[in-house]
């Protein structure tokens, strides 16, 4: 299993560029919703003819509408097909797409590779010609009226190759995903899917099992959440009927997961109703969890792809009106300081926010300096 | 059981304002560590005579040359002692105060509240003088040194007076509480330690556990990871020993939100195992905890106390480096609108950062519109 890089992501900067290498001239997109819509919008900025189709024509008419490419006639021929349907229906729609277009190097876009490409395996003699692929792009919003030309711009798109896929058609595939701004990584399909499992899916469950704890909750207890409660709920907002679809697909990979956990969350709820009859024991073992959860954390990456260093945080009061926050980053720019993070907390039945500024150790004298300077309250963490 | 503010918060925007009705003249704070000293800077502030108290000379010391007060003799006679020692301890060194000072009210600020008030009256005839508290101020640090008088500003201070406390030492400790810049809430011991176990402690747990699955995972697992584990994790960076401490103190209100958690994750990883076998009824059970989750997290409290309203989210892509945000917000707040939310998504190796801004639905055509009059890479989502 060798997870390396494919090609360079194509720079970004806003301005159009051509010459992603092996680009292909003609693609197919099948599935007008908002990926493949969005896919559609990249690739003609590029210059590439796109083909569109849809179940629903009325979704092909919306695609048009929005310049992702113009509605296929049937007798094209594509040199790459991207399956863009839902999950559920990607395997049929693959194997379709490699009996139409014999020359064409197809690809799909789901959240789960091995049951897709097993599926596609056992059902053509060319899935040579198959490549499986996710381009991971954060947010779920749905439709061909939602797509961006840029909603992949800095995501990250894996591509996960069989040993039968030949390299030019891995390369036609990683040109898609660069032509679209993402960054390609190249992986297997099993540990793509054992990888998201541990970083995405089961995230996404115990996200919202957490937030289910709250359905049914006395309102007045509800209202003493603070900010934690709220970032460790946020994906909960995800789509029901999307996610659903995404954890059975890949229900192999997150099982294991969520078993280590519930195992994990049992020992620690053991160890607290064991704190009254063997207090120090029973800390030891909650201290024990709780460091490594501590470690775990410890091991995520940080952007430009080092691991994350130890930001120091600059809390100050901000006033909530419109140009507030404006103020204060400009502040911070004039000192030449480089933001990392910025998270505004508000709190129930305040008027004022606290605004915490992330910034590199070297930088935190220098900002705490510059906004004492432009009269803010400050308060160092 | 009734959780009802208690007068209303001291105003912020900076000036140091006197007049909190009812404010004690002399306050003594036993334990100069982060919340004591803090404590004795935001009281210094409003001219209240603040003694300090530690078990560690030193610490008084630092507290002292931060300006928190002045050390004890142990001749004066507060109207107020504040309890600001570990969990641990506060029983015991509560005890005592209501011993040595006679007249005065003794209030904590502990995290958990049943069993300090259970173990004060357990030992002491005096508990009518001895009133919870719990000032909720969000980020663990510690130590004199990271004091500062406005720690409380915005921030929510539980007090949890039992039926023996008279109405006007309810008062006082109420007033210390508004002296700091807090707004008060008002509740029963029981329903406090019950809504943080809730939306404090047991989030907390399971940000751990989660995150805890990370420590040993194989590094390109992990470095699939993006905003969502992130965010689901932030918390457990936290303190594990004093963490360790706030779970033991309630326990007894955690373990049944633990139990009830567990329980649903099991039955999700029946679901995800009963999905080759039994599709779609396996699908339903996936489905009906998602929503949930999605109903349990609308149930947050925004801003201002009301219930989340529904925002719009406006993404920009951003360049790395000094001003770049500055010039961002400056143009939303040229446009009059007010960020209601601010989130930085950061890519491993890529340059740029996408910066999704949160605003009420009104005020979404307004910003579009200036950013992109503004130059900006608009994508709304």
């Amino acid at each position: 299993m060798t997870d390396t890089p494919v090609g360079s992501a194509a720079t970004g900067g806003g301005a159009v560029e051509a010459g992603v290498e092996g680009l292909p001239g003609r693609v197919m997109v099948i599935g007008s919703g908002l990926i493949g819509t969005s896919i559609g919008l990249a690739l003609r900025a590029r210059g590439v003819e796109v083909l569109l189709e849809d179940r629903t024509p009325r979704a092909v008419s919306a695609a048009v509408e929005r310049g992702a490419g113009t509605r296929a006639t049937g007798s094209e021929r594509p040199d790459v097909v991207v399956v863009a349907v839902p999950p559920g229906a990607v395997v049929d729609v693959a194997v379709k797409a490699l009996g139409r277009f014999p020359e064409a190097t197809v690809c799909d876009v789901a959240s789960s590779k091995k049951q897709i490409i097993d599926g596609v395996r056992a059902l053509s003699g060319s899935d040579d010609r198959f490549v499986g692929s996710h381009p991971m792009a954060g947010r779920e919003v749905s439709g061909p009226g939602a797509a961006e030309a840029d909603l992949f711009e800095g995501r990250r798109w894996v591509i996960t190759p069989t040993a039968r896929n030949p390299q030019d058609r891995i390369g036609q595939v990683a040109a898609v995903a660069e032509a679209c701004g993402a960054l390609v990584v190249r992986m297997s399909a099993q540990s793509h899917d054992r990888a998201v499992a541990l970083t995405s899916h089961t995230p996404q469950l115990v996200a919202s099992v957490m937030a289910a704890q709250l359905a049914h909750a006395p309102r007045q207890d509800v209202m003493v959440s603070g900010q934690g409660l709220r970032d460790t709920t946020r994906i909960a907002d995800g789509d029901p009927a999307l996610w659903t679809e995404i954890l059975a697909s890949n229900a192999a990979e997150v099982g294991p997961v969520l078993e280590r956990l519930i195992s994990d969350l049992a020992e620690a709820s053991l160890s607290l109703r064991d704190v009254p009859q063997d207090g120090p024991s029973a800390r030891r073992k909650l201290a024990e969890v709780l460091k490594r959860g501590k470690r775990g954390r410890d091991r995520l990456p940080a952007k430009h792809g080092g691991l994350a260093p130890k930001y120091r945080t600059v809390a100050v009061v901000v006033a909530d009106r419109p140009g507030e926050l404006g103020r204060l980053f400009d502040t911070a720019g004039q000192a030449g300081v480089n933001l990392e993070d910025v998270r505004i907390e508000h709190s129930v039945g305040r008027p004022d926010a606290l605004v915490e500024l992330s910034v590199v150790p070297d930088s935190e004298q220098a900002l705490v300096t510059a906004l004492g300077a432009g009269g803010w309250r400050v308060r160092e963490q």
